[in-house]
């Protein structure tokens, strides 16, 4: 089965596809324990009903609305936790009154105009994976219509001279390379939403996958676009650089569906790797690896994966594999005799190209690693990590099974702070339970270094709650902490997740008031009745409990 | 002498500094009076002086204004082909009414409250060096302020471990340079305006230095910025990357002084190279040289240097200097053997870093040009164009002085496209004054390439006319001819000089109707009065004779 035409169905009401699971290991669920105590309260995962909700009336469109309620129910909310949640536990109380699947640009336009006349909202879905509310209906809404964009996929042209694929927004990780490899391109980009997320989203949020190091994010990759919104489209065509005026393709990418819906999208692609070499290595602490990954940066070496976990995550990733072994002793020792003890970090470091260059790139990072205290371990590591590096979110599902909720959020600063901001985030998000006598374990790893600075990614864990509104309770408190404390540090809301609806209260002290107004003005000129996924980047009410 | 502080005063009238020149070899001479014909008609270029127009009444700013008719005049203009010719020849109509120079945002912010409130225009300045009318005050509109930036100049802060230089925006390159290398690093940004301009024209105008290739342009310089308009700053700080909504300093690079004013700017810098090495190769026709170009990008060798000149523009700059010695005919005859005719094609390709690293990537980039059927010529050329690098623009001075006029614009397209956009603009300005029986000489190089397409830079000759108003409609046709040909084209309006007021008719038809909108949107949340520099980019009046 080619990946082009995966005929696995997707899960309603959790990640990815049914039959699929990853569940924890014995280790990570003692950890749990031991951080934050046994889980009491399981989350059912029972078959998944529709809510009784009826349609609401909407306007000739040109096209066949479906008004399935189990199709309704699907393109009700994202892949955050709370939306998980709600859908496994009955809890959702507001859905699409329909959901439309344009085949070309003609239609998102007859579709657009016709919502805008008749004061019908529109939310533009590509693969439904935010986990930032971002493409959440919202309750008390007036009509909603979801826009479901996988009808226009597929790679339309390629420009082998000049790399370029010109691809459908709605086209998805895998059908995307299977399409390209067939003459012999790749786009580079995997975030671990890949399987499902699609070009469309990825542009519309400033995705950045797990080998932006060599490859980029993708507002490097993107080389025109075409944006159709209820009046107009704006077309803005391939081009390797300009000087003519500001960059509005930047002010698409990022928009969240609140400037047009993304129709068409010119990217930058390269002929594909032969492989994808991944090397692991341990260093001695935080700081040295964070300086390791910071001298790899800068190298120059032709490198696509660099991934930094804190002490927290490595004993939890990597250790617990060591720790069950029966030389666990043995090793350990013989870490301690190399510098390497109960602080280490993992780093792992690929490179993609012919063999040869991959094996030169990484004997050269090895040799830059060691000079910060490094051991190395092969590539044993990292190719667990490829094997698993698209499966990590369906261990949400387990755990929920069990009663453990998981969540994750990411931020980028300065090299100068990176080790300050992590520290104050995991302080302040470890104790944001505390007046309810819970605990919050963290985890933290940088993925997506540059030459100024880095991304932090960081995973939770809390208990879940008797009640499931009290566990989104939980959560919300947990993620206001963190985003109080992402503005507090100065370092950003968001390095690849997005703004959606549960960061847009933080957005104006990120920006400004003024950068708000900007972007409000601009969704204003494309969308002035606002019907284009209203409650997304401007809107900044509270719905993290919604 | 340092660098730093270069007490060479400015000429007035013309590029550059006083007792500085680049006067045309005898052989540029030959060709352009094989190609145009004799120049028949110097452009004098005696003393200049200002037209004595009385400064109209300014409201109160807290700066002491500069009225001095000779500053004024200084301030009038940038240094495009008309400019330059109606300083030269008396023909300046409009002044700044007062040039005001701030030396902290809180100035500017004061500034520009006082002149919304009182409708004053304000035109920022930061060298002047502006070649499509980007600075030029109107005649016939009301009061206008020259905002010259000179005073909030130098380096702010060094962030070394991030690599990150916040910097005032009235730094021109030399003290840029200068104080970023008492520390070991540099920002690697070197327009051939590198000595004249400055870190916030590069910033407003989206910037590309020769260097490109290896540092990228001034957008991926730029980690954060501030920008004070009329009644709001916007703060955008330095970070790696983010996914918090549109780029909003995208907005910014490119807005060209119609948004606000740049007061500061967060730069990626680098450690300084021991050395910058210039290869140089001919190639047997442009289309192979193309080629070779396009495979060095791609082969990812660490080059910071490509430049590719056409065969016109080979024969001028290098085959020149070949057919002068008296060794031409053997050369000839050698590279005629080695496949290398009258097609051949100059190729310089530069590699900065450490000596031993610059020759290993020199010899691989040899390689690659090699399987294109190049022959090399070693350091010699590079070692010229390095030494004159940003002495070509003093050459205008010296060929009006004869009657020859000169400028150049630039775009960018795909690679697939790249021949083909080439000829077509060169074909449409060759014949744009064949109405009036003047024929018009052109050269065209790619210096700024990228994965997916490149720069095209042409430089064209005309002969001046009797009347310098003539001289300047002569040239105004050939830019109207064409700016028309790169829209059809469907190539970029600018890729580094900006769109500014004689590229402004055409900016719709780049970015469409939407596109010019929004920004139009943004300025006005910025700018609601419309005071600043008002007649640049938005404005479609075609001013290229006024």
């Amino acid at each position: 089965m080619s990946p082009a035409h995966d005929h696995r169905r997707r899960r309603l009401g959790g990640w990815g596809f049914e039959g699929e699971a990853f569940p924890p290991s014995p280790q990570l669920l003692a950890w749990l324990e031991d951080r934050i105590g046994p889980a009491r309260h399981p989350v059912s995962s029972g078959p998944i009903a529709a809510p009784g909700l009826e349609g609401r009336a909407l306007p000739e469109t040109g096209l066949e609305p479906s008004a399935d309620p189990l199709d309704r129910l699907a393109h009700a909310r994202g892949q955050g936790l709370v939306d998980v949640l709600r859908l496994r536990t009955g809890r959702v109380t507001a859905l699409p009154d329909a959901v439309l699947r344009p085949t070309a640009a003609d239609d998102v336009a007859a579709v657009l105009g016709a919502c805008a006349s008749a004061g019908v909202r529109v939310i533009p879905w590509g693969g439904g994976t935010s986990v930032t509310g971002g493409v959440n209906v919202v309750a008390g809404d007036g009509p909603v219509v979801s826009l479901d964009l996988e009808r226009m996929a597929g790679v339309l042209d390629l420009d082998e001279v000049s790399g370029l694929a010109t691809v459908g927004p709605g086209t998805a990780g895998p059908r995307l390379e299977a399409e390209l490899a067939t003459r012999g391109f790749t786009l580079g980009h995997f975030p671990q939403s890949w399987e499902l997320a699609t070009v469309g989203g990825w542009v519309a949020t400033r995705s950045s996958g797990q080998e932006s190091l060599g490859y980029g994010r993708i507002e490097d990759m993107v080389a025109g676009l075409e944006l159709v919104a209820p009046r107009d489209r704006l077309w803005l065509p391939a081009q390797p650089a300009s000087a003519a005026g500001p960059d509005l393709r930047q002010l698409v990418m990022g928009s969240e569906g609140r400037l047009g819906v993304i129709t068409e999208v010119t990217l930058r692609v390269r002929r594909r790797p032969d492989e994808l070499g991944v090397d692991a290595a341990l260093l001695p602490d935080l700081d040295r690896g964070l300086e390791a990954a910071r001298q790899l940066t800068l190298s120059g070496l032709p490198l696509s994966v660099l991934r930094l976990s804190d002490t927290a995550e490595t004993q939890v990733a990597m250790a617990v594999g060591l720790a069950s072994s029966r030389f666990a002793g043995l090793a350990r020792r013989w870490l301690r005799l190399r510098g390497i003890g109960p602080d280490a970090c993992l780093l792992l470091m690929g490179s993609a190209g012919h063999p040869d260059d991959v094996a030169q790139a990484l004997a050269a990072a090895r040799s830059i690693v060691r000079s910060h205290g490094a051991v190395t371990l092969g590539r044993g590591p990292g190719e667990h990590w490829k094997r698993d590096r698209f499966r990590h979110p369906y261990l949400r599902e387990s755990l929920l099974d069990l009663g453990y909720a998981t969540d994750t959020f990411e931020t980028a600063t300065t090299w100068r702070r990176a080790a300050e901001v992590r520290r104050r985030i995991v302080t302040a998000i470890s104790s944001a339970l505390e007046a309810i006598d819970e605990r919050v374990a963290v985890l933290c790893h940088v993925s997506h270094p540059y030459r100024d600075g880095t991304s932090l990614y960081f995973t939770f864990f809390l208990r879940c709650a008797d009640d499931p509104d009290a566990t989104v309770e939980r959560w919300a408190r947990v993620k206001r902490t963190a985003n109080h404390a992402l503005v507090e540090c100065g370092a950003t809301l968001s390095h690849h997740h997005g703004i959606g609806q549960w960061h847009a209260p933080g957005y104006p002290l990120e920006v400004g008031a003024v950068g708000r107004d900007l972007v409000a003005a601009a969704a204003h000129r494309m969308d002035p009745d606002g019907i284009l996924n209203p409650h997304v980047l401007l809107d900044p009410t509270d719905r993290l409990e919604a």
